[in-house]
Formats: C-alpha cells, structure tokens, sequence
C-alpha cells in the first residue's frame, strides 16, 4: 500500500501568488476599462540579447547537421561555458576556481531547492525573513521544518529577522545551526551586505561547521565596487560556502533556463562515524543520477553572454532595469513613502503607509492605482507591513506606476 | 555542524561506466591504430529533425523581439506542447487525458528519479532485475535501499529477476511492496510486455495498494499494433499508474532534453491519518518548488515533432536506428550467438558464449572485435552472463561490427 510522504502534508498552500491572481481577476472583473501595471512578479522583459540569440542560431544549425550534432552532454555542464564563468565571473575579482567546482545547471531556484538533499534530514536551518519561499518548501518536503504555527513559522525552522529597525541585517543565529541560507542582494528586500558583514558570516561557520547556501542570483545588479559579488572574495569562504548563480536576471534566461552552482572542493562535512566528506563529489553524484545536463543550444547561448558584445549587451539591460528601479524608488521617496532597496538590486521593498498590513496596502494599491505588488508577508513573517515592487517592467509602466500612485493614492 | 545524508554514503560506485572507459583508453592506448566501434552507450547519433530545427530557430527569433518574449513559462509546460502530446501519443489509442495531467519536464531521468520523492521514506520498492541504474540510486540516496550486500543486491529492495529462463517477464512480487518500476520496451533487455501481463499488473497493482511507476521512454520503437505503448490502454491503470514518457530516443533530444510525466488525477496514496492523497496535485506542487519549466525554445521544438514533417521525419529516424538493431541482431544470430530485444527496441540483449561473465564477453569483443558494449552485470545481478549493444550508431558501424564479431571473434 504506498504512502505519501508526509512532510509533503506540512506545506503551507502556495497562497501567495494564487490569492494575488484572484485578487487582480476580481477587480479587473468590476474595472473592465481600469489598466492595472503588474509589478509584482520578479520576471524580466527585455528580449534576449542579439550576441545570445545569434549563438542559439548557430548551436540550432550545429543540432541539425550529423558532423556537429550533439547527444548527452555532460551532466555538469560543458566546460566551454564553466571556463568562461570562471574567467568573467571569478578571476576578476580574485576569486579561483577549477572546472570541477564549477556545476551548470537548469536554475538557481532548482539548485537552490536541490541541495539540501545532501544534508541529513535532521539538519537545523537558518534563514533570513523574509526569505525566497523556495527555500523553505523544499526543506518542508525533507522533514526538517517541524510544524507550521499560527504565526506563520515552522518550529524547526530558525528564522533570522530582517526589518528596517535592524537595517535588513540579520543577526547570528541565537541556537546551533547546521545550514544557513543567505541571498544577496537580497530577495525581496533589495538589500546588500558588506564585505565585514560577510566575513562575520564565514568565521562564524568556520567557528560552528555550519555550511552557507549562497545565493548570488543578483550579484549583476551591484554598483558599489565595494560590494562583494561572491562570497568567496571573503577569506576562508570556500570551506564553509556553496554558492549559487543565474542567467535568468543577468541575461534575460527566465525562460531559457541556465544556471550554476559552485562547490569548492574544500567544502565538508560531517559523517556519522566522525570523518569527514566532501559534498563536491556528492553534488556530482547527485547530478548525474537526477539531472541530464542543459540544453547544448541553452548552454551555447550563455556563453555568449560573455563575448564582449553580450557583455555590452546585458549590461545595457541591467542599466534599463536599474532605471526603472531608480524611477520607482525615488518617485515613491517623493510622496513621502519609505522605501528599500532598489540601489544595487532589481527589488524594491515599501514600507505600507500607516498601520497597513502587507495585504492592506496591496489591495490600495489594486483599488486606487491599479499597481500590483508583491505582499511582503507572503515572504515570511517579518515582511508583514512590506510590499515588493519589481524593476523587470517597461520603462513607461515604471513612470506610469509612480505618477498613479502621487495621483491617486488615498493614503 | 552539518552532516552528510548518510544515504549516500551506501550508493555503489559508479563503476560501470568509469570502468569501460578505463578498459577501452587501456585497448587503445595498446593498439593506436584499431578503430573501435562503440555500441555500449544509449545516445543517439542522429542530427534534429529539419521540422524541429526550424520551429527552434522561429523560436529562437521569437526569444529576440519584445513583443514575442517569453520570460518564466508554466512549471509544468506550455499548453501548446500538451495539447499536441494528448491528441498524437494518447488519443490515438482510446487514452482520454486532461491537460492538467501532463507534466512537461527536462528528461525522464530527472523525472523518474525525483517522482519517488512524493512516497514514504519506508516504502518498498520492487524493481526488475537488470533494471535502469537510476530507479536503483535515487532511493539509494532517499533511505529506503538499505544496505549493499555482496552479491551487489540492497537489503531493503524487492528484485523481479529477468533472464531467458523466464523470458524476461518478472513474476509478481511475493512480499508486499508499495513502488513498482516497470520499464518497457525494457533497457536494457529489450523486452516489451503484452496486453496481458500489463493487465496483470495493474490488477496486481489495485489488489495491493500499490503505485506503478511505468517508463515508456522508447515506445516509439514498438513495431507490432498489438503491444501496448502506454499503461493507460490498460482499464484501471489511471488509478495507480504514473508513466513516463521523452523525447530523447524518439527525436533525438538527448542533448535538448524535453520528457514528460503523465499523473492522472485518480492516482491515490495513502496519508497517516488513513486518508487519500491525490498524487496529481502533489507533483504539480514538487515541480513548482523545484523545477522552472523546460526552455521555451525545446519545448517549441517538442511541439514541432507533431507536425506531419516532423512525425515523418523522427519516423524516418527511428527506422534508421531499427535497421540498425535488425542487421545487428541477425548478423550475431547468424554466427551463432543467442540474441533478445532489438526488435521492438533500440537494444539488443546478448547472451555471453560459453560460460564468460559480462565482463569476460566485453573483454573478448573489444579485444578481437574492438566493439564497445555494455556488460549486462552492470544493471544488476539477473545481468550478469548478459551484454548490451544498442543500435542508435551509425549504419556502416552495425555493419562492420557485425563483420568483425564474425571474422575475429574466437568464442
């Protein structure tokens, strides 16, 4: 007789964009005539850039030939692209990696919610909140969060406050932790964190044998050089860190799905008669009996990113990105909203005027302006009294959502 | 401090592979000049169909222009792919499917190794014997294998041996198990299951409680109307059946990867409460958390399959690959050896000479023939005194390997 597993049970219902959807439906029902600007949703607009479209032209041509076609690749990525991450993304900024750290994969949200697989099931995890939710579920689902209470927190779960009165800097963790979940900039408060600050992160670990799970997804939206892009330009970083990274934001690939992930080889720990393991060789393993590699054609389309016309070419979509977000955040600063984020992230988290909640304001927002946002409480409880806005949209929708929000906005 | 999922700890080593490269790098290191013919690995040789490179590259210019940029598509696939899936491969055979039961994911590996994520860690799994490696070590790495024993058997899985002497059709568990791979037409036998026995198991399925876990990944090489294609031309498979399906050996996608996994609404598992799970909505909630959808681009080629230019041609192709399969299996038949599969199947299954293990015939045939295998002790122990060729090569490979079993080979 097969059973669920059971954990699976423990899922808070995926609420969140579902309430937001029937939400919208039901006013534009009421408002056929009303055009509501959709900022809510952290997907991009802009096209692919030409450099990666013209290489997924030539990779599609090479499929179709018998001399240049291609079957299974390997299940970590070619190493065309993993030499290109590593020579763009790393040396740069004096951060050295080999090829067999360096894992390519279908999305940072895949990587992100598959690792944990690695770790035994009655690992503690620490993360931020508000937090991307992926991170949470998937840990639901391995039976490491315990039970969900009424203020919306898993009791094994250990939550690490973000709010405007501690700066969206969380504090080290109060009890023994085994995993820690960090993502900066940060989704969805928009917030960085300083190279001291990341520091603390990795002594810390270092001190508890606790690993980081790094997600960098935005890294391309820093402006401050002073802003670490990796945690590995940290010293010591590489025996405590595993870090993760996206095409989706940097170059448009939210819907042609390419990522990596980095495991330094140093990275260990624990088995249960004391020794000590590796979790490269085990991530390897696990990819190769779960996963089957990216597309060639997707593959060969990253790469381009990094030809000097693709640099050019996504910078200058970041750039229109960064604009919109600094429409946004300055427009809202201007009636006198209280706003985050928005510097050097895609992310702009507005404290709710007043004594709103996150759904309170939403639905103001909806009503008066026809703006959509994200609630912040549907990231965590510590988003309560937030709401994220997104600068993935259109320039004009930007502008438009600010002026309708000084213009009608009641609150 | 963070430990290890031990799981892992008890996964064989991936020695069949990493043991057959070293085996041939040694010939050839020996014998520079000896071209060596590789029947060993399932991948395919066949460039894209013209039909699918064509929608690709529309897609791809699609990709390019703001006005037909698609950012994150549905987690579990476009409409337009799972529409043309239920009306070619289903409909056809008297299968009626909802939309909302076809899942389109990156391959049926990922698929057939995450699914068992949604059952009890307890659970028993049965599995034929050879079988898919991956069935085997993704609930290795999820607990419920237990140990490895010596004779390359886990303690805690139900083994449904396959060999000549049952004509490689498994008898019916005699303990009670809860997951049940099946695989047909079967790698590596090369098997295929009538009507009939497929009835058997579905009965067996519904008497028990069980959940049959059915991959169908090469049933477009099924030539005989008469054997099933899918589980669901069997009555009552929509209530404990889940079937996998890919594009890989039908299309050639192996190095695209688009798959998809069908999971009726009425597929039911049991909660600790005694209540009914639907597995449908559970999937629908794992690939959502940890999956972002197939890239557009593959999945418009995947449609592209489905157009008359498209079915023609990967018809044309399996065709190719079946003639292969067909001059190998009479060419060995012909000197003698005793053959199975290949008939309604990409892999042809060969009984060792005489008394050699797996591994003394893969000796034997790259040493005298330079042809590549796969020993059959490699999918498990029922394999041994078996090896696998597969016909996905090129035509003038089959011909000349067949050439030269007959001319060198001394067994």
């Amino acid at each position: 007789m097969a059973s669920v597993n059971a954990n699976y049970l423990k899922l808070k219902g995926s609420y969140l964009f579902i309430e937001i959807g029937r939400r919208v439906a039901a006013f534009q029902e009421a408002h056929p005539d009303a055009s509501v600007i959709r900022l809510g949703i952290g997907d991009v607009t802009r096209p692919l850039p030409p450099a990666v479209t013209a290489a997924m032209h030539r990779a599609v041509d090479e499929m179709g030939e018998e001399a240049t076609f291609r079957g299974y690749g390997p299940e970590r990525g070619y190493a065309f692209l993993a030499e290109k991450i590593i020579q763009h993304d790393f040396a740069p900024r004096g951060v050295t990696l080999s090829l067999d750290e360096v894992f390519i994969s279908d999305g940072a949200k895949t990587d992100t919610a598959n690792f944990q697989e690695l770790f035994a099931p009655e690992s503690i995890v620490a993360l931020t909140d508000p937090v991307y939710p992926v991170y949470v579920d998937s840990n639901v689902m391995a039976g490491r969060a315990g039970d969900l209470d009424a203020s919306g927190r898993y009791s094994r779960l250990v939550y690490l406050p973000c709010t405007a009165e501690n700066n969206f800097r969380p504090a080290l963790p109060d009890r023994p932790v085994d995993l820690i979940y960090l993502c900066y900039p940060n989704n969805p408060t928009g917030a960085t964190i300083t190279r001291e600050a990341l520091k603390e992160w990795v002594e810390y670990a270092h001190q508890t044998g606790a690993v980081i799970l790094y997600d960098a997804a935005y890294e391309a939206y820093i402006r401050d050089p002073e802003i670490p892009h990796s945690i590995y330009e940290v010293e010591g970083a590489r025996e405590v860190a595993v870090e993760f990274r996206s095409f989706s934001k940097t170059a448009g690939f939210t819907g042609t799905r390419c990522a990596y992930t980095i495991v330094p080889r140093e990275v260990q720990v624990t088995a249960p008669d004391g020794s000590r393991v590796a979790l490269n060789p085990l991530w390897d393993r696990r990819q190769s009996t779960k996963f089957n590699g990216v597309p060639y054609v997707v593959q060969a389309g990253a790469a381009a990113v990094y030809t000097e016309d693709g640099r050019q070419q996504t910078q200058a979509v970041i750039d229109y990105y960064m604009e919109n977000a600094r429409i946004i955040r300055e427009g809202l600063q201007s009636i006198g909203l209280t706003v985050y984020g928005g510097v050097h992230a895609p992310y702009i988290w507005v404290k709710s005027p007043g004594a709103l909640t996150s759904w309170e304001f939403f639905d103001r927002l909806l009503n008066e302006a026809h703006v959509v946002g994200t609630p912040g409480a549907g990231f965590g409880p510590s988003g309560e009294g937030y709401l994220r806005l997104t600068a993935f949209g259109k320039r004009e929708d930007a502008e438009e959502a600010v002026e309708r929000v000084r213009t009608r906005l009641s609150v």
